[in-house]
């Protein structure tokens, strides 16, 4: 058994930093790193990377929405095709910073209300990915299990990963239970441990009522914000460890 | 005889044009692209290179200071280490970008401020040059024939090209009369023609005073932001056609 | 008879001009100016406003969202409490320029998809309108006569000015004809020119069915932006005049 | 006797915080409050002047360079009228910002960069200050003493306070001791209230080297972005109420 351990990294801004990356790359093995138009500039993304590459946790470039004031979080109307350039443009930058640090860009995740908008249409998803395909035809794009991200990849014939949140509670059609409702958060640390062990060993989602959703459990989605997210992200490597299961970054599948 | 006519492209922004872009490129042989910090962003980029791709125009990446407002003509005290993550940024961005058009970026020109700084200050131009370098040994940088920036080209064992100016008049030291005094500007189009013809067939800057100054005549600089500037670009194509010199993307020297 | 003649200006950035601002000031009586956010920048602003100024046209405020590279025409999910800081922010800037040149901010509209959005959702238009009456009570609204804009502006107890479009077919219910149907541009200044002395004379928008809809026809909104929209913006002014309409900066209305 | 304790605070931007603005306004009777060019967007603004007049501290503008990346603390070359454009703006925002919460602005503090430059060229200062007397006649600049930013109020007849620093040692021309040279900081907390009385009591700076150079000792510039800054903040209060100084904001001086 094996999985990869992600997190969002490299999100500070000139002089304000964001979360604990130095934390977070003692427990992760790939880091998704921002690309400078939702969050991290040239220096950030560089010192990032350089970390990163240090403590041998595989790279991915993490494009979001051009807005900074907003963290790439809120919905922009914006044209398939220009989406596709606008992605590029973040790889190619996030190519280059790995390319200097004498490292490459292993995976591809697309961040915040970008990512939420292409879960849901397979039209922007497929905008997205094509476009990073075109730039990279082996990048593993790293989506959300069971959603329009999947379904696109798969179609594609790229290489991608699923991703399964270890702090996020799942209804029984394998998608996240809302922010704001009973059981949407996972907080006890040994909770979530234990969950992602079950996820991974069964290869499968095991949603809040008790269904168990045969799901791509490749990467577990991890974070290092809080105090109690890095808490949550340590007791699921140790959890991980302790049953053996081998982490490292993702190699991804096809079809 | 060969030699390049290069000009910059890509420079709009946004719903805001910029320059006469479809017709330099029938002029040029290279076009230097903006790469989103002081003008050009994702769109016009992707739209610019493909241009240049179906002109069989060469592509070169065309970094300058994040300061849109100013379009990158305002000096920065940006430390060289952040510079070096500046144009790593920039350059990626564009090698990204001709990756997903079928193409790849052959050179990399400063612009604006930035490059009036790496001509002065080799400290900068190095840090600029190394850390272009570092993401890609072979690209050719386009240097200020005479500057900093050659010295500093020469330096690093990397291919470069000398540029001249189509319509500028040099002092006997090479560097460009200063705007505003006598002679700094060419802007009769037969005269600019005819200058560039003897540039390139003496392999030489010839001074306004009338001194002849050995240099690296490799590509000419044109413009196409005014009539004028068009109709100097063609009159210098046309001559050196009539002359037999071959018009062709630059292949850079070393050393 | 009186009314209003109002186009956006100050749409340039940094160094791309947009649209004939020189020529739109000889034609209207009141200017939307950008603030910087969608587009305008300081120095735009102050130009476009001191040669307002000069012209003797009214001043008015024309904030968008904060997108650049989108011209504010994207739209995007901002929180209500954020959009009434956005304006406020804009709105004051706008006024600290007024004052800066010995002249003051008369009126308020919202530009693009921060428009479109208002005019659709009245909890959007009351966020947008009550920060912009908490900076200044008395600035006069200028809204979308017929839509949510109109209804929260009446609702607020504002001063407003109901706008209509010169070259735009309208529906039964007064909503503009969708753009790419049937009659939803005028094209011809002679025909746009009729019908807008027809809306102002009858205090009402004609359909294209032909239905008369009473409607608040305070100002008429034209553009510069092509020579087409300019011929509009001259042959509406001209038609005016010969039918002894006074044109004149919006004085608004309350209720 | 009377002083002002002044701190910048809303320096931060989007989902990114800076310093422990909820503290200082404990400790502070002014609070320079950055305008969104190189920190503070139009949510932290609002937010940041809500506490300050919550707090009864006297809100002042406190414009940078449009650097965000930089933190306003990179020199650019900027034309001095677009200087005087850049600042209009950003007060003009913070202006409208205060009307919206029922309160106004009462002083104008350059930042970074921009500060340091007005402090040596009296014709930036110019440029800056006299921008900000046409929005607002009566504003308080807040000068660093003895500098240009000084002379160049005085001569526009502008309302003005004097600025000391509590962490810095002083030159014998009443210049800062630059950083990283022996004397330039001041850690101790005991050491820097004692100080300020002093300075406040004698209306004098106090040298290094002992000299004393009268000086309008009007306001004392406080941090709050590190604990011992904050240590230092709390021991310079304290240290002048057991003095019975009054703490009040700033009235300003004329001539």
């Amino acid at each position: 058994m094996k999985v990869d351990l992600n997190a969002d990294m490299g999100e500070g801004f000139g002089d304000w930093p964001m979360g604990d990356d130095a934390a977070l790359l003692k427990v992760v093995t790939s880091a998704n790193i921002a690309c400078g138009a939702h969050a991290g500039d040239w220096d950030v993304m560089a010192r990032t990377m350089a970390e990163a590459h240090a403590n041998k946790v595989g790279i991915g470039a993490h494009p979001g929405f051009p807005d900074l004031q907003g963290f790439g979080r809120r919905r922009m109307t914006m044209a398939p095709e220009s989406v596709a350039n606008l992605v590029i443009w973040q790889f190619g930058a996030a190519r280059g910073m790995a390319a200097a640090q004498g490292t490459r860009v292993r995976h591809f995740k697309l961040h915040g209300a970008l990512a939420n908008m292409a879960s849901e249409d397979a039209d922007l998803a497929r905008a997205a990915y094509a476009a990073a395909l075109r730039v990279d035809p082996d990048v593993i794009l790293l989506v959300l299990a069971g959603t329009a991200q999947e379904k696109v990849a798969r179609e594609l014939g790229a290489v991608w990963a699923g991703e399964i949140f270890a702090d996020r509670g799942y209804e029984d059609d394998a998608t996240l239970v809302l922010r704001g409702r009973p059981g949407a958060m996972v907080r006890d640390p040994e909770e979530a441990a234990a969950r992602m062990v079950r996820f991974v060993r069964d290869g499968a989602i095991h949603s809040n009522s008790g269904k168990m959703i045969p799901a791509a459990c490749d990467s577990i989605c991890l974070h290092g914000d809080r105090p109690e997210a890095l808490a949550i992200a340590r007791a699921v490597r140790a959890a991980l460890e302790a049953e053996d299961v081998v982490l490292a970054p993702m190699e991804g599948r096809r079809g």
